[in-house]
C-alpha cells in the first residue's frame, strides 16, 4: 500500500538514474525494490516475479496465482502472466518465456539494468547471452531507499510502537521455566491482539529472536528455541515487526533474578554506549563515527576485545539494508535515513549484552521509533 | 542437527557428482544446502556465508558474530573468519576478500561448481574475472536433497504432527469477528507449548497464511492479515511448521456459519480431487499424471477454467523445492519423495478451496505426515 503519486515520485527519480547510467529498461527481482516501486508485493517463493520499468511504462511477469492480487493494486500498465496448468500448455509456462517476448520487443543495443547483487546468475547469464548489455541498478534504488520520506517514517514509528507494546506483554510473564519460544508467544499474542483492533484489513509480520543463557545469549545470531530460561539466566531478546512491509528492530537484555557483577558492568556498558551512539545522530555525521564512538565506550572499560559486530545496519523494508554503521563507511547521515542502534559484547562465561532501537534522522537529532525502557533496574526480573 | 555420518555420506555422494561433472571445488551459497551438507544453518541477511567443499576438506567463509555458534557445531575442517569492527581493521573485512584468499591458492584452471540459480551474478562475475571456469552444481544437490532418508523422515513426521496440533487449535477458537492473524495465533501458541513441552532445546518455527472472505480466499497466495472473520465466510488457511529445519505443510478451506449450495460443491470437489491425487501416489508414477488426475476431478464437473496452480510442490528444507507436480513434469516419482498435495480451485463472488497436505512416497504408496480431518462435514463451523 503505497500513495500512487508516491510510486509516480519514485519512478521519476528511478528514470532519471537510468537515464544518467545509460540504462534503457530496468529488471526487478526484488519483492522489497518491487514493493518500493510499485506499491505491489507478492509472495514469490518457487515462481520468479519480474517488474520491467521502461522510459514510458511498466509491466509485470506473475504466475497466474499471483493474477487477480497483482491487479486488484493497480501497480503496473501492463500484465504478463505465465501459466502452469494443462489447460494452458500452448501458453508461456514460465517467466522466461515472457522475458524473452519482452527481450524481442527492445533493440538488440539495449542496456538493461538489473539488481546485479540479487538476480541469480543463470538469469544474468541468459540475459547476457541474448545479446543484451547489462548494468547494475540495485545500487540506485538503495541509495532511493536509504531516504524514508513522510509515508515511510509514518508506518515505521506503527511498527515501532507495536514492538515496543508486544515487547512489554513478553516481560510481564517473564519467568524461570517457560521456553524462548513461550515467552516470545506472549509479545505475539499482544501485538496481533492489538493490530488488530487498530490497523483493519492490514498485513502485520513479526520475527523474534530469543537467546538465553551464558552460552546462547553469548552467540548474537540464534532463532528462538525450546530452551526454558532458568534463575540467574541472562536473556538476550530481539524482535522485528512490520506494518505495510515497513519495520522496527527493538531488542533488550535482560536478567533472570540475581545478576553477577560482571553481568551487571557489562549489560551498563551496552547501555551507555548504545546511548553514546545514539546522541551522536544528526545529519553531517558520518556512519563510522557513530560506530566508534560506541566501539570506545567497550574499548575504554576494557571489553573491547567482546565486540564482535558493527553498532548497527539500516532499516525499512527488509531486514538489513543500507546505510550500515560500520567503522570503516564513511557515508554522511542525512534526514530521513532510518538504521538501527545495537552494540553489544559477549563474554564467554558471562553472556551476551545487545540493546537495539531504531532510529531515524530528523532535521537536527534523531527520533528513536522504538522506546521500551532501557535502563539496567528495568532489566534486571527478579523472579 | 544431522548425524556426522549422514553429513559424511552426503559428502561422498557430492563428491561423486561432482567429479562426473568435472567441478574440483564446489562453493555453497544457499543456507538449506549449506546445512544440508554440513549440519550448520546461520542466519546471513547482509553478510554472505559461503561453505566450499574441496575433495578432501570442508570450509566455512563466515562473519565474527558466526564464529561461536559454527565452530560449537563441528560442521567444517577450516573457519575462514572475516571483520567489521575497528580493532580488525588490518585484516579481512568482507567475504570476498576471503574467497580471494582461497581462489588464490587453486589452479588457475579449476573448474569450480555454484548454485547457478541461486548465486547472485555479482559474484558469479567476480569469479569469472579471476580466470576460474564455473558451472552449476545447484542442480545435483536438489536431486540429492529430493530423496529423504529415514533421519529426514523422521523430523518430518515430527512437523507433521506439531503442524496438526496447532491446526486443531486455531479451529477450536474459531469464530466470527476473530481477525485471521488471531486465528492463526492460536495454533502457534499450542504449536510453542507442546514443542516446549515435549523438544527440548530446538529449533521450531511456523508460517500461517489465513485468507478469509469470498475476495481473499480466492487468492491463492496472500500474508495472513487483521481482516475479521464473518458470518458465512470462506477461510483457507495454510500453515507451514518445521523443526530441526524440516518442514510440513498443512493446510484447510472451512466455512464459517451456513455455506452455500455452490461453496459446498466447490469444497467437495477440491477435497475429491485431493483424495485422488494422493491415491495415486506410488514409486513409478510420473509427476504429471499426479497433477493431471486432480485437474480431471475440476475439468470433469465443469469447474476446471478456476484452476490456477499446479498440484502441489515438493517440501523438505525450503518452502517449495523440487518435485513440482506440474502437467508438463516427467519426473517419475521414487520412494522417499516429499510433497504437498494441494489442488485448487478459485471462484470468483464464491471464493478459494484448496486442502493441502504434506506426504511421503513409500515403498508401495504413500504416508501423509499431516493428517487433520479433512471432510466437508468437520469443515462447516456453525458459529
Amino acid at each position: 500500500m503505497i500513495r500512487r503519486e508516491t510510486v509516480e515520485k519514485r519512478l521519476g527519480e528511478l528514470r532519471r538514474r537510468m537515464e544518467e547510467k545509460g540504462i534503457e529498461v530496468a529488471l526487478f527481482w526484488d519483492p522489497d525494490n518491487e514493493f518500493y516501486l510499485s506499491g505491489f508485493r507478492a509472495i514469490s517463493y518457487s515462481r520468479p516475479i519480474v517488474y520491467i520499468v521502461y522510459k514510458d511504462k511498466t509491466q509485470y511477469i506473475l504466475p497466474e496465482l499471483e493474477k487477480d492480487h497483482a491487479k486488484q493494486s493497480r501497480a503496473a500498465d501492463e500484465w504478463l502472466i505465465y501459466h502452469e496448468i494443462a489447460s494452458h500448455a500452448g501458453k508461456e509456462l514460465d517467466y522466461w518465456q515472457l522475458l524473452q517476448r519482452v527481450l524481442k520487443s527492445l533493440p538488440k543495443s539495449s542496456v538493461l539494468g538489473v539488481e546485479i547483487d540479487i538476480i541469480p546468475a543463470s538469469v544474468y547469464g541468459r540475459l547476457v547471452s541474448e545479446g543484451f548489455c547489462v548494468r547494475d541498478i540495485g545500487q540506485e534504488v538503495m541509495e532511493m531507499r536509504a531516504i524514508k520520506d513522510e509515508e515511510e517514517i509514518r508506518w515505521l514509528r506503527h511498527a515501532g510502537r507495536l514492538s515496543d507494546l508486544a515487547m512489554e506483554a513478553s516481560f510481564a510473564n517473564v519467568r524461570p521455566g517457560m521456553s524462548e519460544l513461550e515467552f516470545d508467544s506472549y509479545g505475539d499474542q499482544r501485538l496481533l491482539q492489538v493490530a488488530s483492533e487498530y490497523y483493519p484489513n492490514m498485513i502485520i509480520g513479526y520475527e523474534d529472536w530469543t537467546c538465553s543463557g551464558v552460552q546462547r545469549s553469548a552467540m548474537p545470531h540464534l532463532h528462538s528455541s525450546t530452551r526454558k530460561f532458568e534463575k540467574n539466566d541472562v536473556v538476550v531478546h530481539s524482535r522485528q515487526v512490520w506494518i505495510n512491509n515497513y519495520r522496527a528492530e527493538n531488542e533488550r537484555t535482560f536478567l533472570i533474578g540475581t545478576p553477577t557483577e560482571t553481568q551487571k558492568t557489562c549489560l551498563a556498558l551496552a547501555i551507555k554506549a548504545q546511548q553514546t551512539a545514539m546522541e551522536m545522530v544528526k545529519p553531517g555525521v558520518r556512519a563510522k563515527d557513530v560506530d566508534l564512538a560506541a566501539f570506545r565506550i567497550f574499548e575504554e572499560a576494557g571489553y573491547g576485545r567482546y565486540v564482535q559486530h558493527r553498532t548497527g545496519h539500516g532499516l525499512g523494508l527488509t531486514e538489513h539494508e543500507e546505510p550500515y554503521l560500520r567503522f570503516d563507511n564513511n557515508l554522511v547521515l542525512k534526514e530521513g535515513m532510518c538504521y538501527t542502534i545495537e552494540p553489544g559484547i559477549y563474554v564467554p562465561g558471562v553472556g551476551g549484552f545487545r540493546h537495539s532501537d531504531t532510529v531515524i534522522v530528523t532535521k537536527d537529532g534523531y527520533e528513536s521509533l522504538t522506546n521500551y525502557p532501557r535502563s539496567l533496574e528495568k532489566m534486571i526480573h527478579q523472579r
